[in-house]
């Protein structure tokens, strides 16, 4: 890219041509891609990581045709429990190795507990604080997977150890990035380079709890910065407010979703809060189906306004999130939020919501 | 009740004896009891109402004791289509009668419409804008409905038609009553007689949109009145904002929902709203189970705050309105609901959640 000459050199990828294609106007959307491990072996026939749909459809082909027995998962994100729900499901042997002290590291630990548990429950092996390092191959196809405590056997590895912003292009043609390696962008999707745009997983977004620029690729954020992108280079104007950090996965019946700040990110920017934990029901104690649920809210002390949330519970559990998430997009006090009219009757909801069981609880911690 | 002598009058049931009780402080809490029809024949056995818990406890056994084949429901809310779903699940021939355009009339008729349309495909029979004019019985036993436009034979009679504060004893003593015909309150649960609280479905309460007093008698909002009127009458200090509105359904697998103001009350306070109905899924469109979801949503023209949304679509749908219930609590716009974090994750959501589609297309209207 020569953003001076406002000019891009393209390599045809039938034929391996390049030729210079100018512009008015560029939008930089690269993307994100799977980290890899920097390990002996890492490069062997048999390691997947899991970003696209055909990384995806890849993987079940092989499942399918190979019949691999024993499966080793290197992370327990949401891409690392995503897999082991589908390896699970198609009668595999399942290993997941994670290198902090709980899967969903996005959750604090004692959230993240139950995760965990929900895995064991269902007979995946989780091995905690351990590091890979290395792969034991067979003829370039891996055939073990080396941590710093034990050896596992593995006929498939997913890696599911996060992403990193395809930003290469765009810092070696001179575009801002921010501290996360991605792309900084302002709330209109601009560079600071005169039209040319950024947006998507390669780009930063602004949180608005911790009122700081922040990287959190997620689909539906990419969306609405394309939404925003194409509106303002189309000669409209749209503003992009940023994010609060929202996020939902699942692991069989079990649903975990988190937004705002985790009682760990709170300490990181010297944040004072109080906090709640509680257990409840996502339904009528006496409704058919009726599940379990546990929640965590975070205050700060002194302003009382809402920090953030953690959830993991049964089905109903996860989406309650979005009623916090919206609570942190207007600033709103947790003794506000524990007042809220929220929707009641007992196929739905005990007849004080979850939610505002933890709000009491989190009111009196401010 | 003798509120200037600080006393009340106690009958006991046990054996009628009365008695006088002094009090320092009163708590007014009679609830709300079942409408009934005031036609010839509405007091013959075999036409019940449903309050209280052994309302429904009689039902059952009857259902089960008496075998009856045919039930005839009179009114088409939130009584109404439990009882018809509880009838089916246990093979009555159902019939229900609505004098309104279409059932659940605390929503707009083309969203009731669609819960109209659920209730049919169940195999009941739906009768709509037809008044019920007498009941015809056989030795004091209920054996059919008499509308404006037929007759219908009936085992069973379940009345539906709205419930009413229990506040004659408040009007006898002096009281201040509101429009409604229930106690007025203050956000404390005063009544305006010193010593004298009330609360739950024999008060109103304030509703944050419309900014007036409403009769909107639910259990959830009964709950939280009573905790806010024990903290003060103990010498405590709270005050609850308000309600806006929201309350939830089901009907197998409709889920029906709704908040703020529907459009016919926006009509009625003189609102001038923009609206948007859209149709989307519960769920990525591939993912298994996903299912349709219709939402309506309000907003007001000029300033663009949203005003009410209501939601009738399958499992996972109707929980939803509590976003909306949070964002009318806080006064949000629905430009800036449109972009609003919610979580997203192929077996909970679309990319943009049917909420923020419904902003969008609204927003395009203010």
């Amino acid at each position: 890219m020569d953003l001076a000459a406002r000019a891009v050199t393209v390599r045809r990828l039938e034929d391996g041509a390049t030729y210079r294609e100018p512009f008015d106007q560029l939008v930089y959307a690269t993307g994100a891609g799977p980290r890899w491990l920097e390990v002996p072996g890492a490069r062997s026939r048999g390691i997947y990581g899991v970003a696209t749909l055909a990384d995806g459809l890849l993987l079940r082909q092989i499942v399918e045709d190979e019949r691999p027995q024993r499966a080793v998962i290197v992370g327990g994100g949401y891409i690392g429990i995503e897999m082991a729900e589908a390896f699970v499901a198609r009668g595999l042997d399942v290993s997941l190795v994670e290198l902090g002290s709980e899967v969903m590291g996005t959750l604090d630990a004692d959230m993240g507990a139950l995760v965990s548990a929900a895995l064991r429950e269902a007979g995946v092996k989780v091995y905690l604080e351990e590091r890979v390092t290395g792969f034991h191959a067979d003829g370039g196809q891996v055939r073990a997977v080396e941590t710093d405590r034990r050896t596992l056997p593995a006929d498939l590895v997913v890696l599911g150890v996060g992403v990193q912003p395809r930003s290469e292009l765009a810092a070696e043609a001179g575009l801002p990035l921010g501290e996360s390696g991605a792309v900084r962008i302002d709330d209109r999707m601009r560079t600071g380079i005169p039209g040319v745009w950024a947006a998507g997983d390669c780009a930063e977004t602004f949180h608005l709890v911790s009122r700081r620029p922040a990287y959190i690729p997620l689909g539906t954020t990419a969306n609405k910065q394309g939404r925003i992108c194409g509106i303002n280079l189309g000669g409209g104007y749209a503003r992009f407010p940023g994010v609060v950090g929202t996020a939902i996965t699942k692991f069989n019946q079990t649903e975990v979703a988190r937004t705002g700040l985790s009682e760990r990110e709170a300490q990181a920017l010297g944040f004072e809060y109080g906090v709640a934990r509680i257990e409840d029901r996502t339904r009528a104690r006496y409704y058919p189906d009726s599940a379990r649920m546990v929640v965590k809210l975070l205050a700060e002390k002194g302003s009382g306004r809402l920090l953030g949330a953690q959830i993991v519970g049964g089905p109903g559990a996860g989406k309650r999130i979005d009623v916090v998430a919206a609570a942190l997009h207007a600033g709103m006090r947790v003794d506000e939020f524990m007042y809220l009219d929220l929707a009641y009757a007992p196929p739905f909801s005990p007849v004080w919501d979850p939610l505002l069981i933890a709000a009491r609880k989190a009111a009196e911690q401010v």
